[in-house]
């Protein structure tokens, strides 16, 4: 085992926080998850496969993830449902430096208000993060989703 | 990190325990799982974030915890589902002495006799958990649910 | 504890693994996860508590196993599906000697090429580990289903 057990916990944490920061609708808490520098993506799979720069959503840098949550507090139609997400096994690899990278599959599920819950999205997260001073934060997070059908429009993160 | 790496894992393995219990209907080993001074609810996510005392199910010891579990073993119609529990990552937090609080979003599966698997509820744990002559115990339970339709009566935990 | 630390995050990282390679359809890697001598078999839970030998796949032994993954892979129908597992918690428990058990509920989710995603089989992973010349491997994988319908031809590994 390469990577000390109390980095793989503070991994574990951060994803676990990610999830649960999106389904508490804490998402101006979730965008402090990112560093600085960052990149937040949701793309197919069949894109992803094939190299393909179609996102169904993408922001990369921290004031247009910002911007997007802003935007979503904004809109009228926004919170007609709760997210409830059930995040799989973590696997945490070393990268370069200070940099680490993990993946997980997520089932995210959403209730509207009449209690009725179904399945929105599966797929699979792959975080690249950095360690900056002492705080584990996300640089780049790509959603890759086998779900295709996404509300291009005022949805919420994934 | 504060909480020992130990302590975190028992907490997993109490979290794992009570899901596999559940699913593999040990309802009386489930119950055991529980301090003798507990409380068991269900409540919706709506009610619990407007801090309304209604709840979907409520044991608030552990000797009403044991006789719903005989009540649902003598009902005719109990157990034509098989359960299966999908619990996500695991946040421990340290709280006051000896205790500890964890929780976790879940998705439980049920499948009837036909082999028919269908998504039940969705929601979060948020458990107390104290330690008792080395054990880690349940002296709360929290079942947040964002799925609306539960039957009220002869419900197996969740 | 009885179990060191870090035995229990390598059985964790087989269990991640397992489920990966099944999503990224690197069905050939996934075999490489079996010992020599293994078993692999997915049965209903029903059969299972009954004791019954009706199995929905078997293979009992790996060249059967590679045979299977060959035969997918030569057959036209192929891979029209993309797979999601999310696997729940991991408990790993001692056996004899080198060898481990290790088991977790799942809930794995198909998506078809319109990107429309579905609960296709939950059910719990029963598994046998050991050791050998420093790798964790797989002795013997019994995926117990609480969902019925799984064609029996062609059908991916779960």
């Amino acid at each position: 085992m390469s990577l000390a057990v109390e980095l793989r916990l503070r991994v574990h944490d951060l994803v676990e926080t990610y999830g649960r920061l999106l389904d508490e609708d804490k998402l101006e808490a979730w965008v402090e998850l990112f560093a600085e520098t960052c990149r937040y993506e949701i793309i197919s799979r069949e894109n992803r496969e094939q190299n393909l720069p179609l996102s169904l959503m993408l922001c990369d840098n921290k004031d247009m993830l910002r911007d997007r949550i802003f935007s979503l507090r904004e809109a009228n139609i926004y919170n007609i449902h709760r997210d409830c997400h059930v995040i799989g096994l973590v696997r945490v690899t070393q990268g370069v430096g200070a940099a680490f990278a993990a993946t997980a599959s997520y089932a995210l599920f959403q209730s509207n208000q009449e209690g009725d819950s179904r399945l929105f999205s599966v797929g699979r997260y792959e975080m690249d993060l950095v360690e900056d001073d002492g705080r584990l934060l996300i640089a780049r997070q790509i959603v890759v989703v086998d779900t295709g059908a996404i509300p291009t429009l005022l949805a919420t993160p994934i």
